[in-house]
């Protein structure tokens, strides 16, 4: 009598592998290629065009460029990878070439030393390994799709990788092929849901590292955190406990939520090894657009039977020029008006970023050159109603100023054209050169302020400095480009942007978590009485420190 | 150049009371005037009928009720008493009548014998109290509204009471009156925005309660859950700590989240002080509707004509009649995919819970006698778009006989008439007797199965067996009514709801919370891996117990 999947969903179970990491693009394995062992005149700069954007620079060990000791774990034995052989057969990878991708970040900024990474499958193969290594006291680096930004997710000495790429099955649905987050969203839109979020990493992060780093990305907006749309988790903590807490009911007030303990500890904490995630609906089908293949230049003038209702396809984005930062904020508030409730993204770049894109991607911008642009994309259930929205709003900022140029995108391919030039933008600075990357939450006002205040303080010190981000979350992306990683430039960006940032009462972190390279900077964001108890938390889970160490909480003195 | 409002929220912080309680109504002070000690006559029913539901009947203690021991806290001497004047001068209550209505639930089900309460107005004077009670091991009950459905928010002994009633200050805005749910509802919506949140006992139930009591309600299905609406708390700690995570930005990724801890966790891990939540933008004003000052019948056949688009104001509900559940699950599924994005509650009652607050409230029902009805509310942005939704909604669900009769309010009294039929059945049951309260989730599928397995199971036991709730959030109220309290009709409905809840992997405790009555419980929806970590996590917090204790976690033997 009921359709069944409207009324099981939209709750969906994902078993997969955790990680603590997220942020990539597709391009990673390719740039993985570099040898081992740092040469002497290892420079980590990525010497920028895309002719030589795939060479293999070095990356210069952790423990060589950032002053952090080892901890006294044990060092893995014969005797371990021995054991290991025994829970895990066929899958103790100790080959220096297989282990090279993940003893590095994406970014080549970091490099640990693991001599062997591990696969389970199953939970009970982590609980294993950890109950393993607990005793033995062995450090270990759960990793997932290795596709964080701040060095979350590779090993800084010689910790054991717990590479959770095996553990890739859908519980209670068909088996799927594996559980990177593009892949899973491929899943469950085929099944009329989508995923709750979105990342320009998509093609290689994966949904436990989602989880684990509590990553926002480009839907926040709309459907909130994954606080709030991660249902339940399965864990296995430090000593090998697996914590069943996979439920997928929608409402549990039985005790505390030890879900969210884990949910952004980044991998510090437990090991996520299951999710169950709330998708929400997939956005109504649509007839195509009328609009037809190609995006749509709309000027000043635009009448309303351009975005006529049947001419329409759901989840349309527009991309918009605007004369200046405040142009954008009031944008952003008109919009909020007038698409209200489908508004489901509201993003900006400057035109540095725009440059770059082209420079080292070749992507090309549809509209007209401006010194900021808006990617506005909505998502409804009414056709006719979205675009009728989306024009009336159109119309309006067009005609008072606020945007001089635009191009709307109803056509998938066109869709993920103009997506493109947002999402790709992380790695086109990779290309420009060694990458400075701030994640800051700020008030929206002050937003870009933090911007140019750091091109002047900078000068000719830095090659670009670039902002971006989730504006309609308040989540700015800072850039800041060199020719290679020089300590002065670093002396003049922090801790100067970290103070700015606690100027404002803003996160120092946004979405990108701490991982490695933000540890440090935690206390300003968080006042010492907080510090304490997250100090008391790991002690308490992981008395050891086995797990992720020297990551996410300051080291203690 | 930017408007300040729209940018500066929509966060607000709250500065407020803490509690760990709610769901009553506005009746609560009426009720709450039975002299403080038993008599030897006292039955603990309420005798039913309207005439005669606002008697003061006796309400047992507690300790005499349940098997429960008091554990070894200090005993409140007269020096202690002196301290606290020192601390919150002219702020300790120890007159028998005041302390009356805080000794006793708003259900009159149980009562505990507490000799002072306190009422501190900063989080400063809440610091010191707790670190007087700390050194002093003197065991202490937050208490905001006093509206909880589980014995959470009442002193089981002679715990001292902690009032959070005074601390009501709006921070960073203009000064408010009081911080009730209902006042904070109001003052943001003058301000353009609205509550994440709504509940039956909006009138008297606090935010912080709400907050520490992880609530639901009426608006969960559209906002979410209050996990993902919290923006940051102050909290203080057992021992005095002042916990300050009151940040008001969307994202922040430094370090664990620790506001987690005390959401949901009912004020057995510290008092939360203030709260900075995010209030969505106040769907947009209207003009008043064609359909007149009272609610229009729809039945089978109504036009489009009807709900034209400038005839209907936002937020408009629906009430339908349903012939049978599975009805109600497949006009759940057509609502969902028709309104989509502007759905913003699915609520539903079976036919005796229409009796009930017909009988006892004199509520009238404006649609035709059915076995099930369901309310349904839209929220939106665009007036005329909404209403043609609904419309061809209630087209498409009255044409296929999914529903047999209806009503639309879209004026605000018929709206809130509407409401108050759901509303107020808890009110009604308690009315018609003592109450055997569930609040239970389920798949969806199975959600009333357990309430027609009771009728049969309980028979002539049971004075009513009614089921109602949040049915888009799969949250079900199963509430069974007696003359008075009855041990053996206790043992037919304990442990098997528990039984049969857990053999659908369900949650015994929806939104309620566990507090006093349910913590026993708890193993049914958790794994003992789960209530190891949450009594270490206790132990971490409040070594010594003195935060609402015998509450939420299971008595350790």
């Amino acid at each position: 009598m009921v359709p069944r999947l409207v009324l099981r969903s939209p709750v969906w179970l994902f078993r997969w592998q955790v990680a603590c990491t997220r942020g990539a693009s597709v391009q990673q394995r390719t740039w993985a290629g570099a040898s081992r062992t740092p040469g002497p005149d290892s420079t980590l700069a990525c010497t920028g065009g895309p002719s030589t954007s795939l060479g293999t620079p070095e990356v210069m060990l952790t423990c060589e460029r950032y002053s952090v000791k080892r901890l006294p774990f044990s060092v893995v034995s014969e005797q371990d990878l021995a054991a290991f052989e025994r829970i895990v057969p066929g899958r103790v990878v100790t080959d220096p070439a297989e282990l090279e991708a993940a003893n590095v970040d994406w970014l080549r900024t970091v490099r640990g030393c693991s001599q062997v990474l591990l696969r389970p499958r199953t939970a009970e193969e982590v609980s294993h390994i950890l109950r393993y290594c607990h005793g033995r006291n062995l450090a270990v680096n759960p990793q997932g799709g290795n596709t964080g930004m701040v060095g979350g997710s590779v090993p800084v000495f010689d910790e054991i990788i717990l590479s959770t790429a095996l553990m890739n099955q859908v519980i209670g649905f068909h088996s799927v092929s594996g559980c990177i987050l593009e892949e899973l969203s491929r899943y469950v839109e085929d099944r009329d849901f989508i995923m709750p979020l979105d990342l320009g990493a998509k093609g290689s992060c994966h949904i436990g590292g989602n989880v684990a780093t509590n990553a926002g990305g480009l839907r926040f907006l709309r459907y909130g955190s994954l606080r709030g749309t991660v249902l339940g988790l399965e864990v296995v903590l430090a000593d090998g406990t697996v914590l069943d807490c996979l439920t997928s009911l929608r409402k549990d007030n039985t005790g505390y939520d030890l879900k969210q303990l884990f949910i952004g500890s980044e991998g510090t904490l437990g090991v996520i090894t299951a999710v169950s995630i709330l998708c929400p609906p997939r956005p109504r089908a649509v007839n195509v657009a009328f609009l037809g293949g190609s995006g749509v230049r709309l000027r000043s003038g635009l009448t309303r039977s351009l975005l006529a209702p049947s001419c329409v396809c759901l989840r349309p984005c527009a991309l918009a020029g605007c004369p200046g930062f405040p142009e954008v904020l009031q944008t952003f508030s008109t919009c909020k008006g007038m698409l209200g409730e489908i508004l489901s993204a509201y993003e900006f770049m400057d035109a540095e970023c725009m440059q770059l894109v082209g420079h080292h991607l070749r992507l090309t911008s549809p509209v007209q050159e401006s010194p900021f642009y808006v990617l506005i994309e909505t998502s409804g259930s009414g056709v006719a109603h979205d675009a009728e929205k989306l024009s009336s709003f159109l119309e309006r900022v067009l005609g008072c100023g606020l945007v001089t140029d635009g191009t709307v995108a109803t056509d998938h391919s066109k869709v993920k054209m103009l997506w493109a030039l947002r999402e790709r933008i992380s790695e086109a600075l990779s290309r420009d050169g060694y990458v400075y990357k701030y994640d800051i939450s700020l008030p929206v006002e002050r937003l870009y302020d933090l911007v140019t205040e750091l091109r002047t303080r900078l000068g000719p010190q830095a090659k670009h400095v670039v902002g971006y981000g989730h504006l309609g979350d308040g989540n700015l992306h800072l850039n800041v480009t060199a020719e290679a990683f020089s300590s002065s430039l670093l002396g003049a960006l922090e801790p100067y942007v970290y103070e700015w940032t606690a100027g404002q009462r803003g996160s120092i972190s946004a979405e990108h978590g701490l991982g490695f390279k933000k540890r440090g900077v935690l206390g300003y964001s968080k006042p010492p009485e907080a510090l304490n108890l997250m100090q008391q938390l790991k002690a308490l889970l992981d008395p050891k420190g086995i797990l992720n160490p020297y990551k996410t909480l300051p080291a203690q003195s």
